[in-house]
C-alpha cells in the first residue's frame, strides 16, 4: 500500500473523530468562513484554473474545456452553494428512535457520520467545493481525487477550504486532495478499508464502472440514466407530448432527461407523428424499432446498442409496445433502473406501473426531470444512487450518514 | 460467466418481480405451509444430513460436527423460526414519508425488496431454511451457496421448500440453492451485478473477508466481533464483575461474546484480581499487558495479534488504560466496530464513550450479549452488520429492503 495514502487514509480517520463531535453551529460557521474565503481568494483559483485551461488546450473537446472552466461568476457560486449548505439542518442531530427492552435497556438509535468519504471524479472543479461543502456539514472528512486536467485548480480550492478550517479550528485534515494523477494510485484508494468507509465516484459511466469493479471499500453507484417513458393507450396526448419534450430537450446532458419513449401500439399512429415533428424540430434525432418507423418513416433504424444507451445528447429511441406488460418488462430489462414516467388517464396502469417498475424514481403524468436533490426538497444533492444499498434516488446530507445504537442499562446481563 | 449461474440469476430476478407484488397474505401462507413441510419431510432431511456427516467424517473437528447436525429438534427449530416470521409485520408494506413539492407532485417512499439477495455460508444447514424465510417474507429472491459439507442436506432442504412455494403457486425459483461446490463459482457468484443485487456472507471471518475483497456486487459485512468491555475509575465493581463474566463466559462462540476488558489503572488493583479469579474458576485463559500482569501475575503475555483477534473461545486479553481517552482511542483503533460496553457511574464518562466510540451498538453498564435482532426486539436476525453502509447492527427483516420513490403529477414539466 502506497505510504503517502495511508497517510492520507490515518489522518482522515482522525480529523473524522473529531468533526463527528463538533456542533453543529462550529460546522456552519466554518462553511461561512470558506465561502467568504473562496471570494476572497478568486483571483487565485482563476489563475490556477487558467493553467489548467493551458495545459489542457487542444486535449480535451469543448465540453470539457467548460466543465473544467472556473471564472468569478462560478466560484460566486460554489460560495452560495456552502451558504446554502450552511442553512440546511444537520443531518447528524437526530434520533430515529428510541425504546426501552423488556429487560429494561434503553435503545436509542441516533444518526452519526459515516466517517471519511472519499469521492472520485473528473474534469469539474465544483465538485471538490459541493463535496467539502456537504460532508462537512454532514460531519464526514473527505478525501478528494479528481480528474488530472483540473489539479491545478483543485489544488488552489483545497489550499483555500484547508486554510480556513485552520483558521476555524478544525483539523484541515477533513478536507484532502490526492495530488499524484496515477491510476495505480487511484485504484490503492479504492481499496483503502480501514481508512475510507465510502467511496462515491461521480462523472461518466466508464469512470462509476471503474470502481464498482476495482473497489473493496463499500461503494454508492451514481448517475447513469438510460430513462423510459411510456405513453400509454389511455394518455392525454398532448401532456404526453410536452413531458416527452420536457423530458428529451430541456437539458439532455443531464441523468435524469429520458433517453427512451415507448408507445402503446394503440396510440403510436396519432402520437409518433406530432411527437416526432416536434422533437426533430428542436434538433433531437430518432432512432426507433420497425413498428415506429413504419408510422414515421423519417426516423432511423434502431440497433440493439441504442436500447442500453444513455446518449446524454438530443437522440431518442422510439418502440411501440403491444401493452403495460411489454413496457413494464422491456424498462425492467433495459433501463439503468434511474427513473421513469408513464402518461396515462388509466387508474390500474398507473398503479401497476409504479408498483411494478424497478426504478429508484417512478412517475405517473410529470417528467423524469424532477429526479433531483432540490426539486425533491432535501436542499442539496451529492448525488443520483441507482443501487439499492444504502441510499436510492436522489441522495441529500441525510444519506451522508449513518446510525449508532447507543444502549444504556443498569447492569444487565444475559440469560 | 457460468451459463448455468446465469440462468439461475435470470430465474431468480424473474421470481424476485413476482414475489414483490405478492400480498402478505400469500407470503405468510407459504411460510406455514413450509413449515409443516419441513415437519412432514424430516426423514429425508435426517437421512441426507446422516450422509454429509458420514462424508465428512474424520475431517472435521467436533465442533463443525455439531454445526453440521439436523436432527428432528431442529428441524421442529426450523419450522418454528419460520412461524414466527410469518407473524411478523411485512417490512415492504410500510411507507416511510410522503410530500407535495412546490409544483405539486405527490412524492411517496416506499418500501420495497431489495430484489435478488445471495446468501453465501459455511456448514450450517439452518441458515438456508432461515434465509430463505426471511427472504421470503421481504419479498426477496434468494440464491443460497452454502459449504460442500453440507451440500445433501442443504438439497433436502430447499427441494421441501421449493415444492412448498410450487403448491402455493409462487414461482419455486424464488429459492434457489448453489450445487457445484467449486471455489471458481463462488466467486463468480460475487460477480453476478445485474442479478444478484446484495450478498451476505455469514460465517467465518475469513469468509467475510474473501466476499468483501472478490464482489463487484454490494456486499454486507457481518459478525466480527472484537467486543470490548471498559471498567472506568468509578465502576461499581461488582456490577462489572458481572457483566465481565456474562459478556465473555455465557456463550463465548458468538459475535457479540466479549474479547477484550479495559481496566481504568485506579481500578485495576482493586478489580482485576477479582475478576481474574472468578474467569479462571470458569475456564477462561486471561492474556494481559504488563500492566494487568503486574497485579495478576497469572494472566500469561498477549501477544500484539492478541489485541486484533476474535477469539470466539474462552480467552479473554486485559489492559489497563491511564484513563477514558485511552480507553477509546484503543477501542476505536482495534476493535471490529461491533460492541462495546462501559461500566461507569460517572455520567460524563458514560456520555462521551457513547458518543466517540465508532461502534454499531455502544453500551453502559450492560453486556454486550444483548447486540442480536431478537434481543432488540426486531423479531428475526439476518446477521450484524459491522459497516456503516445500509445497515449497522442487528439487521431485521427491515434491512432487506430499500426505497422507491412514487412521484404523481399531472403533467408536470420542468422549468
Amino acid at each position: 500500500m502506497n505510504a503517502e495514502l495511508v497517510t492520507i487514509g490515518k489522518q482522515a480517520k482522525q480529523a473524522a473523530t473529531t468533526l463527528a463531535q463538533l456542533p453543529t453551529t462550529a460546522k456552519n460557521a466554518a462553511l461561512m468562513a470558506i465561502a467568504t474565503a473562496l471570494e476572497e481568494g478568486a483571483a487565485q483559483v482563476v489563475a490556477a484554473n487558467q493553467a489548467d485551461l493551458k495545459a489542457a488546450e487542444g486535449k480535451l473537446a469543448a465540453k470539457f474545456n467548460d466543465r473544467l472552466l472556473v471564472n468569478a461568476e462560478r466560484i460566486d457560486q460554489m460560495a452560495a452553494g456552502l451558504r446554502q449548505v450552511a442553512a440546511l439542518p444537520d443531518p447528524t442531530a437526530v434520533i430515529d428512535r428510541g425504546w426501552v427492552t423488556p429487560t429494561g435497556l434503553k435503545i436509542v438509535q441516533k444518526r452519526v457520520p459515516l466517517g471519511v468519504i472519499g469521492i472520485i471524479f473528473e474534469a469539474r472543479p465544483n465538485v471538490t467545493v459541493d463535496a467539502a461543502g456537504l460532508t462537512l456539514k454532514s460531519g464526514n472528512a473527505v478525501i478528494l481525487r479528481g480528474g488530472k486536467e483540473a489539479l491545478q485548480t483543485n489544488q488552489a480550492l483545497v489550499k483555500i477550504i484547508r486554510e480556513s478550517l485552520a483558521k476555524q479550528g478544525i483539523d484541515p485534515n477533513a478536507v484532502q486532495l490526492i495530488t499524484d494523477p496515477s491510476h495505480a494510485l487511484a485504484q490503492e484508494m479504492m481499496s483503502l478499508t480501514g481508512y475510507i468507509d465510502v467511496l462515491i465516484p461521480r462523472g461518466s459511466q466508464r469512470l462509476i464502472q471503474a470502481v464498482v469493479q476495482h473497489a473493496t471499500v463499500p461503494v454508492i453507484e451514481t448517475g447513469a440514466g438510460n430513462c423510459h417513458l411510456y405513453v400509454d393507450a389511455s394518455a392525454d396526448l398532448k401532456m404526453a407530448e410536452e413531458i416527452v419534450v420536457n423530458a428529451k430537450v430541456q437539458r439532455p446532458s443531464v441523468c435524469n432527461a429520458a433517453e427512451k419513449l415507448l408507445v402503446h401500439r394503440q396510440t403510436a399512429a396519432r402520437f409518433l407523428p406530432r411527437v416526432a415533428e416536434r422533437l426533430t424540430g428542436l434538433g433531437v434525432e430518432l432512432r426507433g424499432d420497425e413498428r415506429a418507423r413504419s408510422i414515421v418513416p423519417t426516423i432511423k433504424p434502431a440497433s440493439d446498442e441504442d436500447w442500453t444507451t444513455e446518449y446524454n445528447d438530443l437522440i431518442m429511441a422510439v418502440k411501440v409496445v403491444d401493452n403495460l406488460d411489454e413496457a413494464i418488462d422491456w424498462i425492467n430489462r433495459y433501463s439503468t433502473h434511474h427513473s421513469e414516467s408513464i402518461i396515462t388517464k388509466d387508474l390500474v396502469s398507473a398503479q401497476a406501473f409504479q408498483d411494478r417498475v424497478d426504478s429508484a424514481c417512478v412517475y405517473v403524468n410529470a417528467s423524469t426531470r424532477f429526479t433531483d436533490g432540490f426539486e425533491f426538497g432535501f436542499g442539496a444533492e451529492i448525488g443520483i444512487s441507482t443501487q439499492k444499498l444504502h441510499a436510492r434516488g436522489p441522495m441529500g446530507l441525510a444519506q451522508l450518514t449513518t446510525i449508532k445504537y447507543q444502549i444504556t442499562g443498569q447492569g444487565q446481563v444475559r440469560e
